[in-house]
């Protein structure tokens, strides 16, 4: 195992986690708050631990798979601990497990919280709570490649170690290229949506907030009503956002370069959009009596199907209150999830569709058992490789998910709640239903159903293997060895 | 499509069903019950119509699994159709949807009752609901096939329609000699079971409808306490039997013809017993508090686990009162079920030993991505089809569950009850939690969704595929293009 390489990138990470903190300490000049010498005393802290690691490049940069996982767990424990210092710092979230939560929950851009009140924070946390979302949207890593020349074949096996759903990180060859682009578009798109939120007369700093959590698809706000308050041209400007973000970041690529049509042609997008609309009409007619006319129960349908299918997580009512149907359309949603290579979660509507063709294949080779149908996607093959590993993804996933929810009740609450509560943060959504709906928060489960949902959530963020293998016994024995063996040489 | 050997299994189904009916007939003359006398003109209508259907043997016997999918699905529905009519004509369940939920509940070895008092039933109606579990239990074109001759390739494809698992029906390379064994195993087990039943002294008829309700894994009982009213000794009994009849019958096989080594060594089984033994050790601890020591905890906590996972569904205790967490594991149990080829439901334990061994070996090729490892199974590989079609099994068995969940919903009822209602009649088993809970019944749900539970018992019993063909419209193109062949052709 390459030990230096991954000293390395983690070196780096922690640096630009450093030059991150700096940002809430502006916000903290803007509005006179002392906390922000909490942020700048650990943004610096950040950056001379981050140089210290990453000051020799090491001369073996060969990198497989194994080490881009274990990079990328790394980085995102790493930068969950060091990003929740300043909330225990401050006092505003002085528990270890909560500001841990919360932080994870920032950085998978889950959303969920363990905050009753978040309006009593100062505006640097709240500002330093979204950006978590902003960088965990796209991905630390992804960012990495794009700023730190790396060399060897290390680039590959750390996007894809990252990257969300089973497609991402075939774009172009070199993978600097593409990560710049793909973080290009993805401010371009927060630096758009922020505007047309001043535009229609949002407060700076709410707006500021929104956009960077709308575009990482994370959900936390600055008001305890989430986006309630907000006025209804505000509430649809983010809808659709939360939409544009769910979509697979491959179409505006494509568009960027001119293939529109191949971009409109992706079987993924059209499938979550038929998805969406589908659920907003059922959703609208069935909530229409709770509402005040048919544009109120669209936009309240149209914002929390987007918000829940996106993973985003924000909420402009108390789904909890809606008739059980509505809440079993909402759950489903929770699963299904956005499009691969967003910065949403879920199991990924590429996933599913994949699925589906295969089950439409079974049926036919019961009745043509002799011809044999390959699965297709945008018109290629999907390789067997690809669907074998889709189908363990499925099935690791129910296994992690079922382990969860039987954890998780070991504290008593309803089933409910702790399925939804599971569904919600391994999904990286952020609201549930019953005692975590969206007026709700998950201040009140135990430290140990906190340290499942932190799991879950980086499981989810990072597509469990990852995650998984820092588990794996022959990795710690090959790290132990690697060790010894340079002692010994010693 | 071959019709005519469609129609000639049909008619020799239709013909088995007139003879079973005989049965309860025997037992209105024991108990002198008029109603008799519907069960003797059902058995004669039946026989009548089954031998003018199976009249003239086809000369043509070459039959696909296409046919083998279409005969299976068609006897089943079949079969509930006519073994509903008895209950209809006696009165004591008056509707048509209602009898054919009773019915199918019967045949698909579930054993959810829409009745809220079994008590007034007479005899031969109580008896006729249990011996249709039995019938369905080990499969109806099973016994067909032991016991007519039908030449051809015909016997590998029915029996691969109807057997459960994904292993089923490669015994010995002569079917009907395979079909005979596994009714004689079947017919003994139950026969050992009544006479233990008669020797702690319950009285016959309960004993004798509980045993073959065991026997299918069905879960009808005589009592609207189901088995709890009957002395402990009795209860283990039955608990010892749905596990026994929970465990695939290839082991009972292998240790009639002296391989006991290779049986005990049956990885499913290994996982199946420990399975069991870990959910009643911690369930016994869960619900020490509510009983009346530790025999008592564990007699309950034992019967009902191997009530829900075999899929039988007998209670002795209100489960729906235990604690969350306890709740949380028999839901658990649920979705795994039973062994591959028993007359058991659910998922099925080998299917979920492959998905584990896969996640096993993905999580291998991350940190060793050239050795390719191969999963096996009782140290035999499992070939890429089997597994590819475990995947697809697991991923329609999905989609149908959550479309039965979100049908279900529209009638406003709370999560959980739908949630398992839909879980223990998708996976044969019978009671479920809240509304459909072991003191419960299915009565309060609206016609809509007792039809969704009667594809869902019928889909669960058959294995989804040979049921959604079917549905598939080729075959019904198929179906009338042939007629419309031979009308051309006279």
């Amino acid at each position: 195992m390459n030990n230096s390489m991954v000293r390395y990138i983690l070196g780096n990470v922690i640096k630009l986690e450093g030059l991150f903190l700096l940002l809430p300490c502006s916000i903290a000049i803007i509005y006179q708050e002392q906390a922000g010498l909490v942020y700048m005393g650990m943004a610096a802290a950040c950056i001379l631990l981050g140089m210290l690691l990453a000051w020799k490049k090491p001369e073996n940069t060969v990198f497989y798979l194994k080490e881009g996982c274990i990079a990328t767990s790394f980085s995102w424990i790493i930068l969950s601990l060091l990003g929740s210092l300043p909330f225990m710092i401050t006092g505003e979230i002085p528990d270890f497990t909560d500001a841990m939560f919360e932080t994870v929950s920032g950085f998978t851009t889950t959303g969920s919280s363990i905050l009753s009140d978040v309006e009593i924070l100062c505006h640097c946390s709240l500002f330093w709570r979204s950006f978590t979302h902003w960088i965990g949207g796209m991905g630390v890593l992804v960012f990495l490649l794009a700023v730190v020349p790396m060399g060897g074949g290390s680039n590959m096996n750390l996007m894809r170690a990252e990257s969300p759903g089973p497609s991402v990180g075939k774009l172009v060859p070199k993978m600097r290229h593409t990560a710049r682009i793909l973080y290009l578009i993805y401010l371009g798109m927060t630096i758009i949506e922020f505007i047309l939120l001043l535009l229609v007369k949002m407060p700076w700093f709410d707006a500021l907030c929104i956009t960077i959590g709308t575009a990482g698809t994370g959900g936390f706000g600055v008001l305890n009503s989430s986006v309630a308050d907000y006025s209804v041209a505000v509430q649809w400007i983010v809808t659709i956002f939360m939409i544009l973000f769910g979509i697979n970041f491959n179409a505006y690529y494509l568009i960027l370069f001119g293939h529109i049509k191949k971009a409109v042609k992706m079987e993924e997008i059209r499938a979550f959009l038929l998805i969406i609309l589908a659920a907003v009409i059922f959703i609208s007619i069935d909530i229409f009596n709770m509402c005040s006319g048919l544009f109120d129960a669209v936009t309240k349908a149209a914002f929390q199907v987007a918000s829940i299918i996106s993973s985003t997580g924000y909420a402009t009512t108390d789904f909890n209150l809606w008739p059980v149907t509505s809440k079993a359309v909402l759950v489903l949603l929770m699963f299904i999830g956005a499009c691969a290579g967003s910065t949403g979660g879920g199991i990924k509507v590429s996933r599913i569709i994949i699925q589906g063709k295969a089950i439409k294949n079974e049926l036919h080779s019961y009745i043509h058992p002799r011809s044999v149908k390959q699965i297709t996607m945008d018109e290629k093959e999907v390789e067997p490789a690809v669907f074998r590993s889709v189908n363990v993804y499925i099935a690791a996933y129910f296994a992690i998910f079922l382990a969860s929810v039987l954890l998780i009740s070991l504290e008593g609450k309803d089933l409910v709640t702790n399925f939804t509560a599971v569904a919600t943060t391994f999904n990286n959504i952020g609201p549930g239903l019953e005692l975590v709906g969206p007026t709700q928060n998950f201040g009140h489960f135990s430290n140990l159903s906190k340290w499942v949902f932190i799991f879950d959530m980086l499981a989810g963020r990072l597509e469990l293997f990852p995650l998984l293998i820092i588990f794996y016994p022959s990795i710690w024995r090959e790290f132990l060895f690697c060790k010894f063996r340079r002692i010994r040489k010693a």
